[in-house]
This record gives C-alpha cells, structure tokens and sequence, in this order.
C-alpha cells in the first residue's frame, strides 16, 4: 500500500467522458490498496476564457481580483471529479487550496507556497476517502485567494507530496514522457525512462515544457519523486528522482528554445550601471535565458542578455530610459538556442564533439553556455532543428548505439 | 450619506454589458456619497449549466460537492464587478460568503445564515472600497462551503444589511417591482409603490416570485427597508416596510397559483396517523400550502393537503406506504389557488364579497384559508385566472376608485 499524490491537466479534465477516465483510474489506484490524494487543474481552455472576460472589464484587472476569478476553474473540476469517483462507489471529499490550509506569499498570480497543513487531508485518508484538492491556488495570511502562476498545480501536487510524506507524486498530462528531443523535430527521439532532478531542471529551463521548473526544485528539496505519465495511455512515462538514486549517464536529451533575441550593451563606460540594470529586469520578471559579459577590443565593458523576442523592444526601451544613449544598444533578433543536458556534460570531449558539428556544417554560435548538465548554444532560428539533430545523432544515438 | 445593500440577481449580471451597467450604477450611486456594499448572483444561466455538469457525472451528486460547484458562479460575478468599478476609478474588493465571515448550518444545498461578521466590510468600506459580496453561499462551522437554496441571494443582502446595520437593502431584478396582481393575467394591473413585510410574506407564499420568502422574513425581523426594483430601467420599484411605517390600505394585491394538486386521506378510524404524517412531509420537505382537517359525514377523520401537482403522485405513495391502505387516498389534479393580501383582508365585508364573486360565476371553490392579511380560495385551474380579473376588479379597482 502507498501513498500516492495524482495531480491531472486541464486536457485530463476537460469534460465530463474526461473526468470519467480519471476517475476510474484512480479508483482502480484506490482499489490497489493505496491512499489517493488527486490535485486537478482548471478544464481546459477555462482560464484563458476567464483571462479574456476580465480584459474585457478592465484594460488591466486587480491582481487579487484576477486570482478570485481564476480559482473557480479548479474548483468546478475537483468538484465534478469528487461526485465522478462517488458515482463509481467510493468516499471522495473536494477541498479549495484555501480550504486545506495552503498558506502562500501574497504574490497575486505569482504566489509562492509557505506551509501547507496535512491535519485535514490525513484525517479524511484515514477516513477512507479520495482527498481532492484543487491545484493552483492557495490564500494569503489574510485569507486572501491568490493563485500561483502558470503550471502551478504542479507545483501543488509537489508540495501536497511533501507534506503528506507521500510515497510518490505522478503528474498526468497529454504527453507520455520526456524525450531525448521533440519527437516532431528528431524523428529517432527516444522517452527518457529515467532523469535526475538536476538534469530536469535543466531542460526545464532550456525549452523542454513538460513540468513546471519550480516544481521539480521542490520535489527535489524534499525528495519526492515524480512519475511523469499520459492520462491518455495511462502507460509509464518518465520518473524524475534525486540524482544519487540515478544511474550515471552521458547525455539525457537534446532541447531548443526559439523566438529568441540577443540584446548587448556595448561602450560601456564602466560598469556601474550594470546591477542597475539588472535590477529593472529583476524588478520586471524579465526572464533572461543567458548573460555574458566582458570588454571588448577597444577596452570598454559590453554585456549581452539573451532573452524572448518579443520582450527585446520593451527591454532595450528600458535599458535606454536608464543610460540615455541610444547607440550603446545592440540587438539581434531570430535566433535559438540548443541544449544538450546530462550530468558531466561539460566534458572536454563532448564540448570538443559539439565545436567539430558547428564547425563542420559552418554554423556560427552566437553564445555559448555551459555548466555541470547543461551546455547551450545560442545560433540563428533557422540552425535550430539542423543543430538538434546533429546534436542528438552525435550525443545520443552513437552512445546508444556503443 | 447612506450605507447601501446592492444586490443583483442573475439577468443583471449576465454578460460583461449589463456588468458594466451595473458597475456604472454601483459608482454613480457611491459618488452621490453613499457607501456601497453589494452582493451578486452567478451569471445567469450558470448555476443551471453546472447541475447538468453534475448530473453527467453522478445521478446524485453529494450535497457538500454540488455546493462547492455551485459556489463557482458568484464569485465570478464578483471578481468581474470588482474589476469593472476599478476600471470606473472606484476601489473596489470582492469577498466570497465564507472569506466576509458569513456562517451557515451545514443542510448544504439549503443551509441558513447563523451570522455575518461585520469587521471586514467595515474596514473595507471606511477605506473607501465599493464591497462586493457573493450571495447565495457561507460556511458551516468546519469551513465546508455552503449555498442557501434558490433565491438565497436575496437572503444574503439582507443578512449582510442586518449585520452592518445598513439604512437600506435595493433588491435589482428583472421586474420593475410588485403589480396588484400579474400584470400578464389582470391588464389593469398596477405597480405597488409599498407593502409590509407581513404583506409580502404572505404574497411570497401565495404565487408572488419576486422575493425570495426567507430573506422578507429577515428584514422583518431586523427593520430594514428594502427597496425592489429593475436593474433595466434603474426607477422607483416597491418598497418593502415595517408594518408601523405602513399607510393603512384594504387589498395591497391578488397572486395566483397554478399546478396545485388536493390529496384528501379519507375513512381515517383515528387521527393518530396524522403526526406521522406530517412528519414525513416535513422530513422529504414538501411545502404544504394548506391543510384542513375535521371529520366527514360518516364520523370518520379526514385531512386534505393542497401541494405542487407535481409532488402528488410521491406524496401519495409515501402516504400510502405508512398507512398501508390504498382506497383511504382521494387526489384532485388542475388546481390553482387565488389570494387577497392586505392588511384587514379578513374582514367579513371581504369575504362576503369573494363569495358573490364565486356564487354569481358558478366557481366552486374546493379549499379555502384566511389569516390577518390572507385570503385564498382553491380552485379548478381553469378558472383561476377569471377568478383573479373578478377579484381585482371587485377588491382593488373598485376601491382605488372609491
């Protein structure tokens, strides 16, 4: 018997022949002779058609109200899932974040979780029901609702997961797994049975979408593994654990991020202004993928951020409100970057296998990157795909293949 | 200055026009100085939508879950004001039932209001916020989420008027206020500029759908005004008062019912029956709208129930299973019933003239009742709506003309 947290998406919950598959799995879980904890997102599409509502009220709506409109969606589907799973013969109960004492900063849209109180949750395990919790969402020391910010339920189940001393957290989802590469770039992409926290966090942060970055840094503070899997093949997917419990390997998989650009400050005097500036991105949430700084030939700092595209405008805009001078920036826009991640890839020998593959097919890094599992490099967009190929043929294939 | 309850139903709040209407009303009321407290219902719509969605998943959706699905609709009428006054350049702050301190007993589906703390609405309001409140929902003691039933929200404006004294409650509806009979059945009928709670209570309980019955009875018990009027065209609607404020008037109006049904239990050798009967009415809460009781020509107890047609056939099993006797059950289907309320109605000048009405027609009445401010007579369905013209044209036209 274990304690098993099962958190499904908003395409697992979407409607009602959806939410009937999903709870008879977790019947068939709960028949197995586990405890079931299940964290659910909003139906799918609902909170972007409540985003759009609220524009449609107020050019820009009030945080705290925004997150009261948001936190229904979740609401309606732990409710409709709790009477799903009753109707199937089983105690089921539903609870708002709020509800089962989800503490969280009062970061409207953006909140963390402080503390989250397993009294209620065990109480009702122990009484032989489903605990269903919503995802996303929590309240503020003052009772305030406030939701946690894109991809959020993951982060809940996590949590939920640490706080309950769960045996496991499994995170359904429309995807089966994580792969060495996008399947739809890389043809012979394989799923990764099984990756690293470190290794995860890292493809996170370098484009693979599949689970929510702060997530798995909370899975891996607690030690709480993830089994990542489909609620549409219910076959097993890709567990994420702590690295000691990970056989070594090379390379886990080749990911991509495109619609980038690369803003450089060059003639910088000195640079004093530089955590300036870094305190108005900062202050901003811009996320900034890379940073590299140094002096160029003619003696002066220059620095170069690579960050969306669609933020460069508005970045290099406030960037010159602070210098005030126009010429000191520097944008290119249309590139990408590709990241092979794994721990101990910042070896000599597979830099080396990369320098050869960009050399030899004259494609020219923009930037480069690199720590103990990931090395990134930033080429224009249209090098992209070609790169991940060549990338994931060299790094994955041949040593699969050794 | 005035402390002002606002509350919207459904048609009032359905899409982001009449939102912004209604928002539009809300700040031109608060920049005449008045602060504003004001409680919403669901979308219209919504809360239909969302009993369906149950009824996909579970053929009897648990009470506790049905109200956490139902509470979803308010709250999204309440975010979306708030964002909507905000956009005005008003501050505005949303509460659901649970968060304002609304307490309840925990009969989900239709739980009453024990109390309502006032602190957070008071703060909110002396720093200058419109408040906006979710009706129709609180909590019982261990935070489960509770709705009122049907029509609560009018229930919830008035606890909350109740709770931080306010000078007034304005019910916003679909109607322009309440007509000395329907205005579709009687062509001269007119708008009622006041009633007494007495008045109203009656009119509720006798056809009038206008006002929820419960949240009359609590204005009466605390002495708030309320003022029902049209969210349409925002004019003068009726005024709800205490009795003592009342103009003394005959026949304030005539309300009809249809659809009623007559179950006579007849040859009862005793009438120790009758307490178990009532109560298993009163435990499958059918609303009884009159009984009579007495004995028949050949000695035996007897005791008719008028009832909804629709509950008839139930009723009569459930009666038939604690008797145990099939042929002592006699039910009338095609009945309605028409009502005089006013102050005084029960005089027997009154009352002599219905029974010329119903004498001179050929309308036998099967069923009747008085009570101070009540009188109403049963009648074939088919008849009912003559039966209303003859009584406005005897009680109320005759008299306004006098």
């Amino acid at each position: 018997m274990a304690l098993i947290v099962q958190k499904f998406g908003g395409t697992s919950v979407k409607d009602t022949e959806r939410l009937q598959e999903v709870a008879k799995w977790v019947v068939k879980n709960k028949e197995e002779g586990n405890k079931m904890v299940v964290v659910v997102s909003a139906p799918g599409g609902m909170t972007d058609s409540l985003i759009k509502r609220a524009e449609e009220v107020n050019s820009n709506p009030q945080g705290r109200e925004l997150d009261v409109l948001l936190s229904v969606g979740e609401q309606i589907s732990a409710a409709l899932l709790s009477m799903a799973i009753e109707q199937l013969g089983h105690k089921a109960i539903s609870f708002t974040g709020p509800q089962v004492g989800i503490k969280t900063t009062n970061d409207f849209n953006n909140a963390k979780i402080l503390d989250i109180s397993p009294e209620k949750i065990m109480e009702k395990l122990n009484s032989d029901h489903v605990v269903i919790i919503t995802g996303f969402q929590g309240a503020d020391e003052n009772g305030n609702i406030t939701t946690l910010g894109r991809g959020g339920s993951d982060t809940t189940a996590v949590a939920v997961g640490a706080a309950i001393s769960a045996d496991q957290v499994e995170i359904y989802t429309d995807v089966d797994g994580i792969y060495t590469a996008d399947p739809r770039v890389v043809k012979n992409a394989g799923k990764i049975p099984q990756v690293s926290f470190t290794e995860m966090i890292e493809m996170a942060g370098k484009g693979a979408k599949v689970l929510h970055c702060r997530s798995v840094e909370l899975a891996a503070k607690y030690g709480i593994d993830i089994h990542l899997r489909s609620a549409f093949t219910w076959e097993e997917g890709t567990w994420v654990k702590g690295d000691e419990k990970m056989e070594k390997a090379m390379v886990r998989g080749i990911t991509h991020v495109k619609g980038l650009a690369k803003l450089t400050i060059t003639q910088l005097e000195s640079n004093n202004y530089l955590s300036d500036v870094m305190d108005i991105l900062e202050d901003r949430e811009i996320d900034i993928r890379l940073v590299s700084q140094g002096l160029n030939p003619s003696g002066h700092f220059e620095i170069s951020f690579l960050l969306e595209e669609k933020e460069a405008v508005r970045v290099s805009k406030l960037i010159q409100e602070k210098l005030g001078n126009k010429e000191n920036i520097d944008v290119k826009l249309n590139l990408g970057m590709v990241s092979a991640i794994g721990i101990g890839v910042r070896s000599n020998r597979l830099q080396g296998s990369v320098m050869r593959i960009l050399n030899n097919n004259g494609i020219k890094p923009k930037m480069m990157s690199s720590s103990e599992t990931s090395l990134s490099y930033v080429v224009a967009e249209e090098n992209v795909d070609k790169l991940k190929r060549l990338m994931h043929d060299e790094l994955i294939e041949k040593s699969l293949s050794a």
